[in-house]
């Protein structure tokens, strides 16, 4: 890369990153534009250079937690200890990410406030269902739990039981007690599928 | 009551019941008052008589929302069909009324929407996780459910499911599936109770 395309790469990844503190504490209609230009050091003009609009930023950061699974999906199948060990383990590492990265905490409350954003956004909810479905289709394969279980609705019922958990935590602790909560989930949730 | 508190009271449930179907279909953010008053017929200022703000509008939906378990919780109890039944039967009310009633459809849109509100609203979930506790409580007593489990903890992860699974059919299908999937939550997290 040349030294301008590393310098352009490093103020979007600086803007990228005070916005998501600007979206996490604000939400999307009140983060401001020209608040993220202050701190930035820039004008409006060179931030609208990096992205036109308020929208395009949040895409962005909406579409980086989108695509910052795959690794971990990855990982987590490869650790060998079976389909049900694998989906609590990444169930557990999301729960930090959720926690502890800013970046994953503004994209989280930006597709809550999507009905406030007026450019398109991602379906929230259909990738975790896919991969959910993927390591319980397994676990059910292996004998890990009950092969009679209709997978589509106990996929579905288990994703969004744990956003349910994850947004009474955040309201309740901003999500210190994600993690413990994500493990009593499972706990209880594959004992009804055993 | 006179005449004319008559029909105050019927132009206040006028009011909620329009600012419900508005706040419903486009958020805090997005309902407009002006709106409101031109589909009631009324001045602005004969709104503002009623209430004075868009946020007292959405405090009394709220609060009217958070009064209008009582009844439920009082019949759930006294079917007599022990109290995992009874809990059961309640959730699955709540979800037709989150269904089907566009005063509770709003209200459970302005306590998700509450960030961007500029008065106090009530905690969500305090209340639903003092009940669930009760029901959950009397059913460990009555040996329905096990009696080593943390009472506390299985509380609040059955209320915080319940609020994912009722997001995410929200989500899907308006909340069609939700009465069902409230089936489905129940039976799995039931099974690791017992």
């Amino acid at each position: 890369m040349s030294r301008r395309s590393d310098q352009r790469a490093a103020t979007r990844a600086g803007i990228l990153q005070v916005a998501a503190e600007e979206f996490e504490a604000h939400g999307y209609v009140g983060a401001s534009l020209a608040d993220i230009a202050e701190r930035l050091g820039l004008t409006k003009g060179a931030l609208y250079f990096h992205y036109p609009s308020k929208g395009d930023i949040a895409r962005a950061i909406v579409a980086n937690y989108f695509n910052s699974w795959e690794p971990l999906v990855t990982t987590a199948e490869a650790r060998g200890n079976g389909p049900l060990e694998g989906i609590r383990w990444l169930t557990g590492e999301v729960a930090v990410a959720y926690r502890d990265d800013i970046h994953i905490r503004a994209a989280v409350r930006l597709v809550r406030d999507r009905a406030a954003i007026d450019v398109e956004m991602p379906t929230p909810f259909v990738d975790w269902i896919k991969t959910s479905r993927y390591f319980l289709e397994k676990a059910a394969e292996v004998g890990e739990i009950r092969s009679d279980l209709d997978l589509d609705r106990v996929t579905l019922i288990s994703v969004a039981a744990w956003f349910g958990v994850q947004q009474v935590s955040q309201d309740l602790d901003s999500r210190e007690s994600l993690q413990s909560f994500t493990e009593s989930l499972w706990d209880l949730l594959l004992d009804g599928m055993k």
